[in-house]
């Protein structure tokens, strides 16, 4: 029987032999649901970076790559871009190589890094992502990238979705599976009015993104799987 | 506002300044049932040690404690008796000092060693421990011992417990707080049956201690409150 876990935090992905699975990583605001939206849209390659100076550097690579830098939710002067999924359409980023800045995202990455495979999950493609992950017959770790290494709700949220899918599928769950599950049965008829309680949104509300929030919490609006190709996410192509 | 949060793990205390918090240490199976126990039942004092080894090394030090260790369900040889609640009775701890060996609940004590105070609480002394929480107009952390660093049901469970005795107070929640909070609202119409489902269960019932489980389930059994004093757990004095 292969295993569906869930890991709440990055600070807990040590705890867990990556190599044994899958990893889907989890930062539902906003960075894979922009991964998810760009790579759907067309953009050859997405890479994830901790720092703005990280990505400032691609810059001067040359001119083939869109940088995409916030801090407080604005975007930074010389730029391309933000993080929101908005930046992320067929427009801007088709045939482009995005190099996006995301701290939680890209720690996440980070500690999985020797994963059979890492693939990028968000409600945009929750169904393809599940469909895919059924079929592959291995052990699974949702791992959400959290906020400041903490627990958070709408990643948590999130892969309590996911298991919904794959239980038909008899995976055993850990405790974490169990709970993100069972948080996902008590809020799902309204996610977006649910996770108005947490202290994140309001967080989020400051910032001026609150259409972001909708857009992310879309379902099924992709199906596009983003997959780590070495230091880049790409578009998966079975 | 007072904050209320939620540490899931013992992995994640560092995240917490605990020198601002009193924190609750919370490890449902079993020992922080056996101290509210122990405790209740005239223990003069309980001292939480991680090691069988650490343990023994008491009883060299004269007659006076009572060494409490197991390995795998078993009391190991040569001590007094395991972690099972049923040894914590007023005939056997009154007035008496023990030593108990617990992995996952010394690991949470030892990591919040800063705190303004740190207090045991568990199903049996609820009540109790949330009216004296509720009168410190103080930040608490409840913090989860878990399984091995993880997250686990139990703990989390009884911590939203507890959160939904004090949130009338009108403290500030954190996400974990919340997830607690509402995880508890969805097994306390029967929380036995609703921790049968976890793996840590499996693992429990076949060590054989489904009555001590049952046990350690019971609500508002004690009145005493556990504190920690030097390296020792004693009665709470108000």
């Amino acid at each position: 029987m292969n295993r569906l876990n869930v890991c709440l935090s990055p600070a807990l992905i040590p705890l867990f032999k990556v190599e044994d699975y899958i990893v889907v990583i989890i930062d539902i605001f906003r960075a894979t649901s922009s991964i998810c939206y760009g790579i759907e849209n067309g953009a050859e390659a997405i890479i994830p970076v901790a720092e703005v100076e990280e990505c400032a550097a691609y810059g001067e690579l040359g001119a083939g790559y869109l940088l995409a830098a916030e801090r407080d939710g604005k975007v930074v002067d010389g730029f391309d871009f933000g993080n929101s999924p908005f930046s992320y359409t067929k427009e801007k980023v088709a045939g482009k190589t995005v190099v996006l800045t995301t701290t939680n995202g890209t720690h996440a990455l980070h500690l999985s890094r020797n994963a059979k495979k890492i693939v990028i999950g968000s409600f945009l493609n929750l169904t393809s992502l599940c469909n895919w992950l059924k079929s592959q017959g291995e052990d699974i770790l949702l791992a959400c990238a959290g906020w400041k290494n903490n627990f958070n709700l709408e990643d948590t949220l999130f892969a309590g979705a996911v298991v919904e899918q794959l239980k038909p599928l008899n995976f055993k769950l850990d405790d974490a599976a169990i709970a993100a599950n069972d948080l996902f049965q008590t809020g799902k008829a309204d996610i977006n009015g649910y996770l108005k309680k947490t202290s994140h949104s309001e967080r989020l509300k400051k910032l001026g993104i609150e259409k972001d929030i909708e857009f992310c919490l879309q379902v099924d609006l992709t199906t596009a799987i983003p997959v780590l190709k070495g230091d880049k996410l790409v578009r998966l192509n079975e």
